[in-house]
């Protein structure tokens, strides 16, 4: 039996849901990550920082172009026809101490290199807007066959993405994520503390 | 004919866009704001301030549970059925000089007090979690009757939503709108300057 709570969501605790899925043991008796996807591993680390009044950031929802809707007697609006739209903007943004954070993550199962297609035009000129602003901006790429993962600062990709555009290579080498960027050691909770290189480059001296 | 342009979105060139809806002029000759709802309004006011590298902020994408999608070949993913989904957070939300700018919007046609049961629990609790992370976080009521359109600080609005909760009244009477909030009159470009009202709030000195 659910209960459900004055929300009207089912009521999962935060600890209890994040250690099921990390108790999957690895052969070798280590606790592995298997089947956590980047954006999991995030949504763990965000609902972690919320918890803890560490950082209020979230993910934002994915843009889609409603076309029809029907609007069914005693139950709930169901869309018929939609499609995905292109986002604008960058995936999770929130704040930190008042300031603004703003970051896209990305995973590649390449092992040498970064190819930048991840990334698309309009979320390129979004961070050099946050730049522009003064919003602390950045993003996560994962190496997913060594779980690898490194922050870049927004500045360093904005560079490598001009790189390309005037007949540079179109990838970031893992020798220039290493150097510009910042390992992220993959905890347990949270999972991926990035506030922490954030206090790093930003308040050095709470770090 | 559309021309397309590279990101595949068509070319509407903003200045355009929102002169040709502005025009409508009403039977006294006066430009009036006929059929622009208070979202229309906004994110013209957003689109003014990041054109004009002022502020950046969006609209959050409308939250939605995908259930089913259909992959025709030689053509985009479907959505075939669909369902919305209660937003966590408000819906607007960016960044001005560095800080996090967080707001919620909403009109009503009451025009002697503002009902609360436009705001949903969730969103008043992420307010309080935006307030403890010293972002800057509003909402901003249009009564739509008067065209009025008023800011009020979140802080204020926990205020009038904790009276409830202790049995107070269900809604913000007119009169504690012009008390505690802050007139924003109709312009013509941008339409809903709200950012003068943050600068006049959190500094002053650049006023």
């Amino acid at each position: 039996m659910k209960f459900h709570y004055p929300n009207g969501k089912k009521f999962i605790p935060l600890q209890q849901k994040t250690t099921s899925i990390k108790k999957t043991k690895d052969k070798d008796g280590t606790y592995g990550n298997r089947g956590m996807t980047l954006e999991e591993d995030l949504n763990d680390t965000n609902a972690y920082y919320l918890e803890r009044q560490i950082a209020v950031i979230h993910k934002k929802p994915t843009p889609v172009q409603i076309v029809q809707v029907d609007y069914p007697k005693r139950s709930a609006a169901v869309i018929k026809e939609a499609y995905f739209k292109q986002a604008s903007t960058t995936d999770y943004n929130g704040v930190y101490k008042g300031r603004y954070i703003d970051f896209e993550a990305k995973e590649t199962k390449h092992e040498t290199s970064f190819p930048l297609k991840n990334f698309h035009e309009h979320q390129i000129q979004h961070m050099e807007q946050v730049i522009e602003q003064n919003g602390i901006c950045f993003v996560i790429i994962r190496f997913s066959t060594t779980e690898e993962v490194y922050l870049i600062e927004a500045k360093h990709l904005l560079h490598f993405w001009n790189r390309m555009n005037t007949g540079g290579r179109k990838s970031i080498t893992k020798e220039e994520i290493i150097e510009y960027g910042h390992s992220i050691p993959l905890g347990f909770q949270p999972r991926i503390d990035y506030i922490r290189i954030i206090d790093y480059l930003y308040n050095p001296s709470s770090y």
